[in-house]
């Protein structure tokens, strides 16, 4: 199949060399001419060009730009395709990619690989970076089911865990588990930066160790992801943290009132619910 | 020298196995016959008994017991002991016990050696505990010199990087970046659990990975471990707790404002302010 990746960084440069191995033809499109020549040094695409013209002989097409410029992005592109082509992106929130792009294009599905690191960039590309992760895919009651098919068919062979759900319902999921974690996370760190005795701050940097470093790791992480995620999934973010503010205001109540008890109960639940989301 | 360590548990009986390589002679108490067994058998002790009376020649005891037992058993202790013998504790709370036990006994010095492990018991004792991990020693202006140094000596054996601070500046910190992390974590497993639509909490559960993962890890531990940090350092997690809350109504409202351009800049804070805590 001949399939068009637009935006190589490290999504759409490890999608490229995973689908060159499965026999795939590659067009890939980024704006800059250096990373055009990297894409092809490094394998992830057959073609590259600055010039989103080259995609007008792709089947499919993944849309892999940073998530401000997807919208953007596909209605200039969808000047030159013919209609049949299915168009799929990989933005971390949906339900507004989703309702523009739909208006526009009718074979499109909305997609999210679940496979970041903490690298960017095309010199991250690494091969099997969708193995074994969450690839959801976000249709709606009028797309396609051949597109869905086909894009369906693209995410197995890279060996990604599909899942099949509304983009409202994505959108909801994953403020729980992973836009809420960073303001929660992000928080703990300006608390403990608030702390006014330089003694005591300086002894809590010296102790901090594991506990620390996990809870406080999502909160010390890229800035502009974290805008990002507010911004485009700020409905449901906010929903999280007033249901996070109450749970909070519930554990603060019972320490004020040193209801033992009732805090050794909320936090049995807590580490039982904890296994329900992740193994360790 | 001849030491005694009450409580045979994971610290107790790791604190044994390193003291004994060190040449001294130990001598451990335990509630539990199969546990004095098991300390022999070990290699942690040289002698153990149920009877207390046993430390009764020891020069330094370790009160290694869960820290609701800290007071009560030093209590009893010392109607047998001479006045010389320098007591020390591991309580991972210092105020309280500091506050209690330094008007019963003159040698006492307060400590807490941070090198938990997701296991307890005897069983678990394991040989270099503490080296490089971080262990506090919280003397009073009235402590003798010659107290902290003799403690100070032992730990400097135990290979564990020294602090020393006053009670209330152990406890300070520790709320910071132990026992705050606990609730804001816990807080947010509860927050998940409250996700009514089951399909969404389902797909919550199935895309949850390492942010959710490491955000809720101490919040999914022992319920018994963060009842008592609530219970023994109350007034200090409570502050810290209300200067979270304060954090949290910041990074809401700025989310609520859509005022990406300080929510920006606040978690460029957050991000760079870590990197004083913890190294990854």
């Amino acid at each position: 199949m001949k399939i068009g990746i637009l935006g190589l960084g490290l999504i759409g440069g490890s999608l490229g060399l995973d689908l060159r191995s499965h026999g795939h033809y590659v067009l890939g499109v980024s704006r800059r001419e250096s990373t055009c020549t990297k894409a092809i040094a490094l394998g992830s695409v057959d073609e590259a060009s600055v010039d989103t013209n080259l995609l007008v002989t792709a089947e499919v097409v993944f849309i892999c730009t940073p998530i401000g410029l997807i919208i953007p992005t596909v209605e200039q592109l969808i000047a030159y395709l013919p209609s049949n082509v299915i168009i799929t992106d990989v933005g971390s929130v949906k339900t507004p990619i989703v309702q523009a792009i739909s208006s526009l294009w009718d074979n499109f599905v909305g997609g999210h690989p679940m496979a970041g690191t903490a690298e960017s960039g095309i010199e991250a590309a690494q091969r099997h970076l969708f193995v074994d992760r969450p690839y959801v895919l976000t249709p709606t009651a009028v797309t396609p089911k051949t597109a869905v098919n086909v894009v369906a068919e693209i995410v197995r062979q890279l060996r990604a865990t599909i899942y099949h759900c509304a983009p409202e319902d994505h959108d909801k999921a994953v403020s729980w588990i992973s836009h809420l974690p960073v303001m929660v996370s992000a928080s703990l760190i300006a608390a403990c930066m608030s702390e006014t005795d330089s003694k005591v701050l300086q002894l809590a940097q010296k102790l901090a160790s594991s506990g620390f470093r996990d809870t406080s790791r999502v909160g010390g992480g890229n800035p502009e992801l974290g805008v990002m995620m507010a911004q485009y999934n700020r409905q449901e973010l906010l929903k999280s943290l007033q249901k996070y503010r109450h749970n909070l205001d519930e554990l603060i109540s019972l320490i004020e009132q040193e209801n033992w008890k009732v805090l050794e109960e909320k936090l049995q639940l807590t580490q039982q619910a904890r296994t329900a989301f992740v193994d360790d």
